[in-house]
């Protein structure tokens, strides 16, 4: 019989978790037969010890199956899905997802919301009037056939055990594990039903791994969980020491993504957007797709406004506009060298955009516009940020976490926003 | 402000709590304000990666702060305790007690009952007809000065964070952490208010420590803790192969403490009261005592009936027998070169002389009676051991963790009881 302080041991003396042990763990969190003491104790086990390929393997199996896999095969196109691990001004998958979609492709994005100083798909999106998140499956699935592209919230049966093992994580020091952050990712999204998925992982300042090596070792062991599954995988390492884009707020990267879907928009958007189109596009068997020719005439920006128009959202309405601005301006003049992704995130969520807390709103309009951006020449007294709000009185704070934000000098280094491709 | 989740990742990531966060952290958890889920990550990452000196000192301290500490200045003797780290057959405090308080010391012993293989001193003395185990703290205090030996249970408000920590600890694999158990036990005898301490650290099957080096790293961790805070200790490291004396149960140790203090009873139990007896006289000031004395000339004895009797024990009632015995029998001739501690514990244990959980009730009469121990010769068939139980129908699950308990052959190797003593 196995007991919950026996796979406790196990892991915690350095052994590894048989696949018996790891079902049964798993299915009695659930049940909440295995007490929440109990799994944290095991998932810092797992942190402090790791955890083998199998292992890693099994416990994604086990949190898939303890909810539904959903079964896409009634689509009628080859489905490809993104995930990224989160950065600041990353909102790729606004363009991203109708882009693809655009070559008959489809795109089952079940998509989370924002914690912390990264935004979140959902938050951006429903600051466009009347689009709403949360749809059943088989809504879901009708939008895979027509549009071809769904960005909304995963239901309540989608990896249950990887719902209630996440919010624990949160509280108990114990989010910063490789194998558990990888089956957390993966278990949600091998139930999504996603044939093939390309991966976003991000490095750097505003990043949730810090260090490449970090990154390229969270990326090999998904794409190996993929391999595991059948779900064919590709990841990218890019940089995020510097915010993505010229917007980080929900309403402001709705507009930016716009412009991108438009055929204009920041170089680095457009560069990302295209790579993982491309990569996408080609692991659903178009290796000779040219996403940029559907940014520039317009397949790109009609997909997404029937995907907006499909989920009850009006793709012509006003977007939200902050009351307050204020701007924050150079202090010397030279080129800009520096723009820390992770000051600006926090600026942003302490300006309202994001939340410290799940149950927290989110503000539509407040966010931070970057103004000039890593290799920008600016002059003394020239603005570099617009920050915008509901409630003026946030932008103290918000300055103060942007106090050692940027450095301005006379070269700006090369940025290389593509760092590595694991297949 | 100190949070939770920075407390454990301070010590997930090799870092050492300050005194601030540790006091933070007990108080909190003590109040409820810190969950199970995060205390139980907390102790197991002290548990994998270790505590400092320092940490383990301040965190003993803010287990004795979370209840009261008494005050024994009004005994009016020197006061000195005694404490098992758990063995089977380990009834030393019952004749210990009595002998050190017949020379006119004090010991303050609050006690604890059994959990698992190892009996605990207060279900052996409940099986004395009217004996109690719950004194007030004033009880506590008189019975130091006359007869000047007590032993009962701990009071709600003695370290109350060590015990809300041992139960998580006891359902999430994180007992077995030396810091953890140093300070646990520490905490519980510091708050006692003794002057001094002699600890029985076992080692050996029968032990919670298995081998040597994890059993002094312990000894010396909880001797630096007393001096820490003031408490003179010396530990003993002693055998735990081979069960203490000829006795394992309730009712059956009390009557095996019996013999010792009427001068007989077996050699190894009287070797090591009379050790533990002689450092604690030492350390209260009579390095010149002479226990053996005292039990063959009668004085224990007589401390022995009076604190029996203050704690509403009949000192001549008889003790409760078990309507069923069964003996297990030597299969060959030869002589015993092996009695395994932990199968006779779970023997006793299975019989019902033990609990599984803390709200079981304990069998007063069942146990193990150990006719032929390590070193006695034997023929084909004569029994080896005697079973006592209220219920025959134990007797084969006690059998089957017997099958493998003993081994008969030549030479008997010598038995050290006493590996080592660290002051």
């Amino acid at each position: 019989m196995i007991s919950a302080v026996d796979v406790i041991r196990t892991k915690r003396d350095g052994g590894e978790l048989s696949r018996a042990q790891i079902d049964w763990v798993i299915d009695a969190y659930t049940k909440g037969e295995v007490a929440d003491e109990q799994m944290s104790a095991l998932a810092m086990a797992i942190l402090l010890n790791g955890a083998a390929d199998r292992e890693v393997a099994d416990w994604t199996a086990a949190m898939i199956a303890s909810g539904e896999r959903l079964d896409l095969s009634d689509v009628g196109r080859p489905t490809v899905d993104k995930h990224s691990t989160g950065g600041v001004g990353d909102k790729i998958t606004l363009p991203l997802a109708p882009l693809v979609a655009s070559f008959g492709v489809a795109v089952p994005q079940l998509s989370g919301r924002g914690l912390g100083h990264t935004g979140g798909t959902l938050d951006k999106l429903e600051s466009i009037p009347g689009w709403r998140a949360n749809l059943s499956n088989q809504e879901f699935i009708a939008r895979l056939s027509d549009p071809g592209c769904v960005v909304c919230a995963a239901g309540d049966d989608l990896a249950p055990a990887d719902r209630k093992l996440y919010a624990l994580r949160d509280v108990t020091g114990t989010v910063e594990s490789i194998p558990l952050i990888a089956s957390s990712i993966m278990s949600k999204k091998i139930a999504e039903g996603t044939e093939s998925l390309v991966l976003d992982v991000k490095v750097g300042s505003g990043a949730f791994m810090k260090n490449p090596d970090d990154a390229r070792q969270l990326a090999s062991t998904m794409v190996r969980l993929g391999a595991a599954h059948g779900v064919r995988c590709t990841a990218f390492l890019t940089d995020m020491d510097t915010p993505l884009g010229r917007t980080a707020g929900n309403a402001l990267e709705v507009a930016e993504s716009l412009e991108v879907l438009a055929g204009g928009g920041p170089s680095d958007v457009v560069e990302l957007t295209v790579t993982l189109a491309r990569e996408m596009l080609s692991l659903a068997g178009q290796p000779d797709a040219d996403p940029s020719a559907a940014l520039a005439d317009g397949r790109a920006m009609d997909t997404w406004r029937a995907m907006i128009a499909a989920q009850g959202g009006d793709p012509d309405a006003k977007l939200p506009a902050a009351p307050e601005t204020e701007e924050v301006c150079a202090e010397t003049d030279g080129v800009i060298t520096r723009l820390d992704a992770m000051s600006v995130g926090l600026a942003a969520w302490r300006l309202g955009a994001g939340r410290a807390r799940k149950s927290d709103p989110v503000s539509a309009a407040a966010g931070v516009e970057i103004l000039a951006t890593v290799g920008d020449r600016v002059n003394a007294g020239q603005p570099l940020l617009r920050l915008h709000a509901d409630d003026a009185s946030t932008f103290e704070a918000a300055r103060a976490s942007l106090e050692d934000a940027w450095d301005i000098g006379s070269t700006a280094p090369d940025r290389r926003l593509i760092l590595d491709t694991i297949r």
